[in-house]
């Protein structure tokens, strides 16, 4: 078993959520969040601090920041903040590693915030001022990197673009999203090989697939052969795009896990109780979720089944 | 796009309606694999002569074989066998083409068959004997291939024992069956470049994946960058094994071959066409199917969404 070399950020508490028709109470979220953490997840993002208007699933993102900051030793809390005013709020609320985003799509971005491209990122540089004066680190994520609903093909030219500008402004990582589910496992390898050359050890990169057609995790594993070892997931599977029609569930944390642990590589998470965590966050939804593990035993306890 | 690289065996007919509870009028069974037929798909797996005792589901293999043989030019339907008797009701039929199986694991041998593997390769070997007579074409499934449910992992070396006699009893084609969805992308790599390199071209190899966990196409994915170039899968990702507990469906033709496409291999097929028997299908089983296409638009076709 190959120790730890897998880092996963669990994004179900936010990008999860985010799209969820029922709205956890704030006592819930925190309660989902401790149980990621007890099940080994360390880097968990934990809300977003858009506009309560336009995402009200996650309009406490300041009462689970407050309560979850500082409470344990080596985890990475992240926020999503969407400009600098979301900034400020974030890290008024003890928040120190935040995330921000842009599409790699005109059109998406357009759809997503209403600005340009370029208009985005001279926000977003204002927002990773704010973030350094506090001593905070910057995730930025460039989403719809493999395909956009609107306008379909993505061109490679513009992620580079987008990923030499938030190296530039001193992102520690680059989550490279599939915010609809549009990535295959030969264009993953394509753009990692050439994003990690690009970055070469100035930031690090993450890779953030859907699964609304199916390919999630042959996405992960070519992402994995390409050399990422940075993995977006959201427990259960559950979460989307409010804005990316058709976008459905991230790829779910158990399954991923689990494909990790059969191919020998330790993740660092107690899988019994991430299965807890499916099970909690399943009943607090009132919803089957569409991760496949917790509906059936993990290939290494699938021999227990006896013969009838 | 490179040009039919990749030949797909249809399995649905066979391995899809054989594990379901709803048994298909014969009719609609014929439509069906006439439909798949028109699809463009140029492998089928029709029926099975194992006794109706046990698959009632298939208990009318007689007629939908000698219905569709010989009806299309150009189409390879293959026929399961579990036995003598059944290769000669199949021959009997119609049938030219032939698959036998046999379990790499002791324990479902036994439990599929009541059989030890031994026993079980005597066997085949008099069924190879009446298909070469009759001038036929055979393919060996190597079922629980990558684990067994009830005996966990399976060795390699009887993996390679059972590919060599298949070989020698003139095998056209070897199919490593993951019969309940336990290969995981590595292993994958690793039993697949072992196979190819011991078949040395003697007999090509098929992978035949169930997506039990999640993990069908990241397998279909590590079995094509190792070199193997047929693939088995089910329209709507129908079928299992009744005899091993847990199994769920293959992985779905439409995924698969979406998936390939995306990639930029042609399939060969119509992928409208294919949808539409996957609506078909699923109207005739009363249920929702496990392919994640047929409820999303494929990728192509997903930019002509409109911005709302």
């Amino acid at each position: 078993m190959h120790k730890e070399l897998i880092q996963i950020q669990e994004v179900g508490p936010r990008d999860g959520l985010q799209n969820e028709s029922v709205i956890l109470d704030t006592q819930s979220k925190i309660k989902l969040i401790d149980m990621l953490a007890d099940a080994g997840l360390k880097r968990i993002e934990s809300s977003s601090f858009v506009s309560p208007k336009y995402v009200p699933q996650l309009g406490d993102a300041e009462e689970v920041t407050k309560s979850i900051i500082g409470k344990r030793d080596g985890i990475i809390y992240t926020s999503l903040v969407p400009n600098v005013k979301g900034a400020q709020r974030a890290l008024q609320s003890g928040a120190k590693n935040l995330a921000v985003f842009v599409s790699a799509s005109e059109a998406h971005n357009r759809a997503n915030v209403n600005m340009s491209i370029d208009e985005s990122m001279a926000q977003l540089e204002k927002v990773a001022e704010k973030i350094h004066e506090s001593k905070g680190t910057l995730r930025g994520y460039i989403v719809t990197s493999f395909g956009c609903p609107y306008q379909g093909e993505v061109p490679v030219e513009t992620v580079i673009k987008i990923s030499d500008r938030y190296a530039e402004m001193g992102a520690s990582e680059i989550a490279l999203g599939d915010t609809t589910g549009m990535a295959n496992p030969e264009q993953v390898k394509r753009l990692v090989s050439k994003m990690l050359e690009r970055l070469d050890g100035k930031a690090k990169l993450a890779v953030h697939f859907h699964d609304t057609r199916g390919m999630a995790l042959a996405n992960v594993y070519a992402a994995f052969t390409s050399g990422v070892r940075i993995f977006d997931s959201a427990i259960g599977g559950v979460g989307g795009c409010p804005f990316a029609p058709g976008a459905t569930g991230n790829v779910a944390t158990e399954d991923m896990v689990h494909m990790f642990t059969c191919m020998g590589y330790d993740t660092g998470i107690n899988f019994d109780k991430l299965i807890e965590v499916n099970h909690f966050l399943q009943e607090k939804l009132g919803k089957t979720l569409p991760a496949y593990l917790g509906k059936v035993s993990p290939v290494w306890k699938s021999e227990v089944t006896k013969i009838k």
